[in-house]
């Protein structure tokens, strides 16, 4: 595990919180926090503003979403454990919102992890999303910043999980290339690490996760295979008076 | 990532539980829990064995710990934040027991980390004590026996630590050779994952931990490569009515 960790004189911390339930741990003096759902909130958090959407309004529970449900200029999502809850037309996949006109658009969303971290780490100086798909345009913002960075995983029902974490290593690898970066805790030097093993093959992460057998009974394939894709969008959702809307870059 | 999971039709289930606070999440269906405090309660421990204690009794007070204090057959051992607690002779160090003639004694002992999850766990059926100084035979006695496995990372102060996961990983590793057992976790996944790339070099775990820097102000190299060293003892502590004893095996 040696060449991991170069720098030492650093400005700023970016550090990787594995599980929603740890954030009071990891959160003090973090002004950044990205919220990761890699399966597949914030990825379709991404797809919906790269395909035109104005803003998304994230609630916790499936009550708040289901009012908007056919009101004019609305889209009402909603997914617990990986399914579309009955009565709403979207849950949590990317793939419902590519080739749609979203344009002025907004989607109210409930997920059975994802929005629940965003509500859980609102009160940050700055809240913003992260998925494969704006990976770079994310990790180019992040280094630009003047603050400490702290890379939330959604996790499944608090657990720590593989493409998550994964995701935050890669991140993470791209942050500590400068030396402004530096990192305190082991789980930060953990996901960069997982990151390391897996880039070659992301789908590979999934191969070997037991959770595989769930998503292959639900026949999620192609939308696994496109919340892996990296650099599909530039968007990176910002939350804004508990709106995620795109960030405004010059 | 691939090959990391063979088994599919396996009997039981061995799995990583990263922090004492995700275990009620961990715990169900898991008769045996083995506690794991790399550094250094539960390398203390088997150390203490090894050297003829014939009982530890964990606490998780300071102040139950501190009438044993200079007591006939007795050494109270207390540790907070990496320091033995003032008034005490012994804290968490395994070294502090090699060379002393301990046959028949009873340690009352408590720690930051270990003996907070040895108390966490004590209603599993059997509560075992894991460090690298009983890897090899806590690893054989783990394979022999019919029953799904939990593997508690003591942490610390319940945020994910390196030198427990990779132990754990190096303990599952040797479980999933047996047909026997399986993983349904991610997080066992990961463990295995960190194990595979620092069993070359142990000590390089914490060279690219930055708690090092914390660990060498304390002193305290001669302890970590101690804890470190695989395979420096035969025994198994095992919870029996509340005292850790050496398991009786044939």
């Amino acid at each position: 595990m040696e060449g991991l960790v170069r720098n030492t004189n650093y400005r700023h911390r970016v550090e990787v919180c594995f599980v929603p339930s740890q954030y009071p741990l990891y959160a003090q003096d973090m002004g950044i926090v990205v919220v990761i759902d890699v399966l597949r909130a914030t990825s379709a958090m991404v797809a919906a503003f790269e395909h035109g959407v104005d803003r998304i309004i994230p609630v916790s529970d499936v009550e708040q979403a289901r009012p908007f449900i056919g009101r004019e200029g609305y889209i009402a999502a909603a997914e617990r454990d990986g399914q579309v809850v009955e009565g709403f037309q979207y849950g949590n996949s990317p793939l419902a919102y590519v080739g749609e006109d979203l344009r002025g658009k907004t989607i109210v969303m409930t997920t059975t992890n994802g929005t629940k971290a965003i509500q859980l780490a609102k009160g940050a100086r700055q809240l913003v999303i992260g998925s494969f798909l704006n990976l770079t345009a994310l990790s180019e913002w992040l280094l630009e910043q003047d603050d400490n960075i702290l890379l939330l995983c959604s996790g499944w029902k608090d657990k720590f999980n593989l493409e998550d974490s994964v995701f935050a290593g890669a991140v993470m690898e791209r942050l500590l290339e400068s030396d402004k970066f530096g990192v305190e805790e082991d789980s930060s030097i953990a996901a960069k690490y997982m990151y390391m093993a897996a880039r070659e093959n992301y789908l590979g992460i999934l191969k070997a996760a037991p959770r595989r057998r769930r998503i292959e009974q639900l026949q999620l394939l192609p939308d696994v295979k496109y919340c892996l894709t990296p650099d599909q969008s530039t968007v990176i959702p910002i939350l804004r008076n508990g709106e995620l809307v795109r960030m405004e870059r010059p």
